[in-house]
């Protein structure tokens, strides 16, 4: 049976970095390990948090078709390389990528079978406050983010479950019982499939 | 705020047409008419039913582009005019639309925001039982309807969520569940859009 390619998104600062961790520490998932051409920040590591790589690189890995997904995000680059999903999902092993909502969409297009998962803020207020208080953006980075989730609340109807991060603990325990609930349907498909009558 | 729009699938004989007439109801939904060119069945009504139309009468809609989808499914025309429930999504009215696979798919191409349901039997072996005893179809047109089952079954992973029919009543309270639960979260996504920050 083949994996389940499990795509965590939503606007920028709901918490999707966190919320993906937990996941990775309760459940059989495999991240897929994406590139940008962003700087690599405190605590991240080279080829686990991301491939940094050069626009150079990145672009002429966009020009053999070498990106699942990818997006000029904030000025930076981010995108997924494709074989490393392929190879997981045909191995039988579910994935999990973390992508911002431009490249979540990209993805479904290419595999209408993905399940995407749009986690939103309690509120609006609450996001900006979230943002402000991390620290990592400027005041006019943050609206600008604040203005782009609008776009991304719109696309919100073409995810397959929204989720609301408002108590972390709450928000990972509904994100796992979902995926739970997608796996039995997966293979309930897949018996039913297999049945000889 | 739009209406939402479901769309109820699964294989022949799963018990579409039944789970809806329940759903209906008990629930604020609307149904969108189709039109078709096959017979009509004793009990059905012109125009509730279905619109039973021509061949002629079906392409010319199919020319002009006033069908959502529509499917040649066991040598009959089955499709739902596109406007008649655009209105209604327009008015802020959720609509239902009880269509065959192949029909469904089509509409998740045209309308991403549909949320499409896919009803399954516990087994293929149930299903070729009620498809036998309910006495509709010859052995040959019964075996025709499962093989195109396997083609439906391997389409399931593109729907928003997969419901057994088991037990009707059951059935029907997971459709209900589920329908609350999308409709909370388009609630959800709309107060985020216009919350004022």
């Amino acid at each position: 049976m083949k994996g389940i390619l499990f795509v965590m998104s939503g606007p920028s600062g709901t918490g999707k970095g966190t919320v993906c961790s937990r996941l990775l520490e309760r459940e059989k998932l495999n991240l897929s390990v994406s590139a940008t051409t962003r700087d690599m920040r405190e605590g991240e590591v080279d080829g686990v948090t991301y491939h940094y790589v050069t626009r150079d690189k990145f672009e002429s890995m966009i020009a053999r078709g070498d990106m699942l997904e990818y997006a000029d995000y904030n000025g930076c680059y981010y995108g997924t390389p494709k074989k490393s999903v392929t190879t997981l999902l045909e191995d039988g092993k579910d994935v999990l990528l973390e992508i911002e909502p431009q490249g979540a969409l990209q993805v479904k297009k290419l595999f209408p079978e993905a399940v995407l998962i749009f986690l939103v803020p309690p509120s609006m207020a609450e996001l900006k406050q979230r943002l402000l208080l991390r620290g990592r953006e400027s005041e006019e980075e943050i609206s600008r983010r604040i203005d782009a989730s609008q776009w991304e609340l719109r696309q919100a109807e073409k995810y397959n479950k929204i989720i609301v991060n408002n108590d972390l603990d709450a928000c990972v325990d509904e994100t796992i019982a979902y995926i739970a609930g997608v796996r039995k349907e997966r293979k309930l498909i897949e018996q039913l499939m297999n049945e000889e009558i």
